[in-house]
């Protein structure tokens, strides 16, 4: 590893992190609520720390895969630590452990809270909290690559650990504008999406700030009732078209820009996330209407309830640990897929549920005829074997991380549902999960240690898994 | 496929089931409870079908692969669905579908019962429950390759379809003898455990019972308590050890029948089946001492039910459902990967978590040094990119079931808990699951739907997944 590349970009990424704090603190003197302090004190701790980082030159500036990598995993423990900091000064939140924990949950777009009165909060700190699912959603290290100079080839390791998918394309030959291509549309969709919520009836800081967790697909709300507090089907429903809107693939708007309508109508996963939503939405519709009476109430509800759990977002506006087991378990399927690659969403991906579907039925058609060659294709691009396996392997060590990671947190002695649930839940960034960790509920009841595991496995889903690991090769830490 | 053919085997294994269970029968007639008559009209029955159906001559012999893989599937269903009658004509379980599913769980060598109370059934058909385990666990058309004259190279899918694990290997070049030696090895085993278990104290029908289930690794009783009621240390230990004996590769044994321990040491898959046992028992000892009050107790109840659910067994002398969800968390982990491939038992398998966990690490120092090739190596062997993927693909393909079979029978709407586990013990060949299906409960309750859901799975897991799902393929129907 070259060390003092990596200190020299980790100090740099300190010091967006306090910049990253500036609208808040100026959200917190605004509304008044005694927030201010704690905002300007982290900044000032930040920064310092930053620039005395940044002092460190490299040497060598190549930046190697591992150096990307290792940087990006680094970068997102940092923003963590750092950015619980005005939770922890201001004394909103009492233990660090928690304010890792919600920082966490809040750049890696997960929406998990240890909080279980959140509106008891100054509005600085709401805001924050927010604005860190914004973030995270598309990419703290691509927001960076707008800054900086172009690197040339050598930061393409950092936009490819942060973004979601196993093969994240270029939209143009240089990061810099891909980047910034990114940014741009996304930026513009947030704003819309507070706009559409502003004149359905919210108020503006309510819009604003769910916006932003619709957009990163996070969750946090700022209501302990989150959606429902709010009690409008028109609300529900912006919020959930929204929902799907960040769960597709951002290189679809692209090409919507770009009047490229072909390439977004090959989309395979846009259709088969579609397709999911949809047959999801009716399955449950059919299910819980004898509860809420109306079909229309009971579609509303589970195409929110959808929408949300899909897109990994993690909003509620219905209590659905009390729905039925068939309701409640296709949810818990939903979570493990979440939505598109190259979107705000966590998750394993449609794409990989979609070559995962494909490679079985190869597996099968090649029992019958096992002397004939099955290529798989994706958007009519062929996907190479090598990109199966690894998207096979990539499930598989989904799976075996998220058994360890339960296995850990049963230490605390809850029951099997809250666990289970409770690492798919910060594994695939959705939020709430099931039983105690349900959408009424919170994690401020788990042990110290178990949610430092949580937070891993929140960091591990929206890094997907490698990067993470990679941490626990030493190997990797070698001096280069 | 050859419908002839496949009709014409079909018959024959028939009449194979028939023969299965005159023992049984002469069981029934030696202690006189009365379910003789359903034995006879049974085998009449099936025979008089057998019969006429291997009227049917195939013009060309000719075996293709899918016509092996859809001979399998099909035989096991009818196992399941003929061995069920004795249940059903001596009135024992009135329901036919309780009858297929406890016949299906016993030829798959899972052990989930529909009956409450296991004791009140005739001892001719407590005998036939466990001979369906010993025939299963080995392999029917394994057995059925014993008998018929060698056929060359056309019959290898019959045993590749029912062998467990990723590359079933033939021990000697002809079919035949490969079967008669694991069948003569299996044959000799399961009789120094019956001798063990007499030795112990427990009576000699017992012994036999316990002896058959214990081979097969199914875990069928005949107690309500199953093996706790006989309250002996020194049965629990040898029951314990010989389920890690039956876990093993039968190769294992074959080779050290040729004194080539070589192959014996070398073994990656063993020393990993052991080294998790070693590990699981250890850290379940550990958080269930406060419970038993002594170390050598919690040692030797950890030590039977780690052995029992990584062995797919499904015995209990404990109800683990009481532990700490530390230790129900492990066992969770232990019955997904099950045992060796190659031996009687179910679950993933110890060499595909091999692989996986190797593949895993393969990816990690593939970022680390890109352009560095390295291979997958199990036993000193090479393990080709095609396995690899082809296992990650098997590993994905399992969630993927396990997922949509938990939707389907949580339409009965019981928890999470008792749903998930439920699969899971069906689809790895295990017995009991945790909640309401634990070592003290029953699969009773559930409804006829999902009843047939979890036979299913059982039969997924037992034939390894893709036979299974060719039936669903319609191309594999087409003539040829």
């Amino acid at each position: 590893m070259n060390y003092r590349l990596v200190l020299n970009i980790l100090g740099k990424v300190m010091l967006l992190e306090a910049a990253l704090m500036i609208p808040s603190l100026i959200v917190s003197i605004i509304y008044g609520d005694g927030d201010s302090l704690a905002f300007l004190i982290t900044i000032l701790i930040v920064s310092l720390l930053g620039i005395a980082v940044t002092f460190i030159k490299p040497p060598k500036t190549k930046m190697f895969a591992r150096d990307g990598f290792m940087i990006v995993t680094l970068a997102w423990i940092i923003l963590a630590v750092f950015g619980g900091l005005p939770f922890y000064i201001s004394g909103a939140i009492p233990s660090f452990i928690d304010c890792i924990f919600e920082t966490m949950s809040g750049f890696t777009t997960t929406g998990s809270s240890i909080l279980a009165d959140v509106e008891a909060l100054p509005r600085g700190l709401l805001f924050w909290r927010s604005f860190t699912h914004w973030f995270g959603g598309m990419g703290v290290l691509v927001f960076f690559l707008t800054l900086i100079p172009s690197m040339g080839g050598r930061t393409q390791h950092l936009l490819r650990a942060e973004s979601p998918g196993p093969s994240p394309g270029k939209l143009v030959p240089k990061i810099k504008e891909t980047s910034m291509i990114l940014y741009g549309i996304y930026f513009v969709l947030t704003v819309v999406c507070t706009i559409c919520l502003l004149f359905a009836g919210m108020p503006l800081f309510d819009s604003v700030v769910h916006a932003l967790g619709t957009a990163g697909t996070g969750g946090f709300s700022i209501k302990n009732s989150s959606i429902s507090y709010y009690n409008s089907p028109l609300i529900d429903i912006i919020i959930s078209v929204f929902m799907v809107i960040f769960g597709v693939n951002f290189t679809v708007y692209f090409y919507i820009l770009k009047r490229n309508l072909m390439e977004v109508k090959k989309n395979s996963e846009v259709k088969l996330f579609l397709l999911v939503i949809g047959l999801s939405t009716l399955l449950i519709t059919v299910n819980i209407t004898r509860i809420y009476g109306s079909v229309w109430e009971a579609f509303y509800q589970a195409f929110f309830q959808v929408t949300s759990l899909i897109s990994t977002t993690g909003y509620a506006t219905a209590d659905y640990n009390l729905w039925p087991s068939f309701s409640k378990m296709i949810l818990i399927g939903l979570m493990f897929v979440g939505s598109c690659a190259g979107s705000t969403s966590g998750g394993l991906k449609q794409i990989r549920l979609f070559v995962m579907l494909k490679s079985v039925k190869r597996t099968i058609k090649k029992m019958v005829h096992p002397r004939s060659v099955i290529p798989i294709r994706a958007d009519g691009k062929l996907i190479d074997e090598e990109q199966v396996s690894g998207i096979a392997i990539f499930c598989g060590a989904y799976f075996l991380i998220m058994i360890v990671a339960t296995v850990l947190i049963s230490l605390d002695n809850h029951d099997f549902e809250t666990n289970f649930s409770a690492v798919l839940t910060a594994i695939s960034n959705v939020g709430p999960g099931f039983g105690k960790v349900g959408p009424t509920g919170n994690f401020g009841f788990y042990s110290d240690f178990s949610k430092l595991i949580l937070s891993l496995c929140m960091l591990v889903g929206r890094l997907e898994i490698f990067p993470v690991l990679m941490m626990f090769q030493l190997n990797a830490w070698k001096k280069a």
